[in-house]
């Protein structure tokens, strides 16, 4: 097995580095949107939230709420894995345009699942394939990583 | 402190890697079973799902699909701090047949959770004992860390 | 792009260590907290760990089992983010005291998020500033990892 360090000058390294990024972002901002779903329906999960808003109740069930807390809990599903499978994909040696293309393609994916998920539903297909592109990304990269680091158990 | 760099040749770090890989495979799959559990119960959590189904309902607290969702949680709430003890235990210079030893039990005692918690749940402890050993791992790890990186603080 | 290695002798990688491991042991810790809510609530979650303790009832909307619940989710939003974006935002060669005081003061900050969360809840804007603190410090690693890489697309 040939040699590899993580040298962030590696422009398939520089890539994940970019994406991951965003992929991150894009998940911090499910938390601006359930507050700012809550805020728009009055809905709070806490006393103390609700002691902050006179007309907003403590509710659990709220579809809209609901909805965008869902997509947020499949981006924690998922991104993390991404992040680690991504990283370890790298170190396998492969060619640095696919690696690039995959993370190119799991970004948009995520991305529009996200839209089409919380922020304007649309009627399936549309989730499932936003959802289905990303998650074989990460099956083909965990298998490679797997293959790959079987070899020197 | 001596100098450590992460080599991808470090049999300790290529077991990381596998095992990390089979563990992010392994939470995947829990979306797989969700799924798979949600058609045979004809239970999906979206309207646009339901559409997809005429015989399916929205419902949020079905017994069998609820009980893979809490097991998918668990692996959230574990595997990810996995992935992060485990690579900065690897920093800290541990004996490689201990490391290795380590990540190994982990992974076992995550796919065993899995199993009597999801696939076939047994009688407790069998849960317990699956989700503290590795647990326990963690807090290992997590100890060793913090003890040797607080040197250089 | 100047050549960047992650080095464990570098002092803010190895504040970045230390700080990860806190958290990671930190969002562990609200397992046990959990457990410990559950028990002298005896609330539980499964039939099997109902058959454990004959007083128990299963029930899922326990105040006070739900809300350590909806903190340790809320580290599960936030604490892998961060150790995403640390160790990201370190390779773009930031000052090591700017990067050191911020993985000091995002600890910190979801350390108290807990506090006046799950164990003893505070009115607000406590909960409020305690988790906006760290938000904003992962948005500012987000936007400078991203601004640094996408030079390199």
């Amino acid at each position: 097995m040939s040699s590899f360090i993580f040298s962030f000058d590696d422009p398939a390294v520089q890539s994940y580095a970019f994406y991951s990024g965003v992929l991150a972002l894009k998940t911090l901002g499910m938390s601006v949107l359930t507050a700012k779903v809550r805020h728009s329906k009055k809905v709070v999960a806490n006393e103390e939230d609700a002691k902050l808003d006179k007309k907003a109740v403590i509710k659990f069930d709220d579809p809209d709420v609901e909805r965008v807390r869902r997509a947020h809990l499949n981006d924690l599903e998922n991104i993390p894995a991404f992040w680690l499978l991504g990283g370890l994909y790298l170190t396998t040696g492969p060619p640095a345009s696919t690696a690039i293309n995959l993370f190119r393609v799991y970004t948009a994916g995520r991305i529009v699942h996200t839209l089409v998920y919380a922020i304007k539903p649309l009627p399936q297909p549309a989730r499932g394939i936003a959802y289905g592109i990303p998650f074989f990304i990460m099956v083909f990269m965990g298998v490679k990583v797997i293959i790959y680091y079987s070899k020197s158990l």
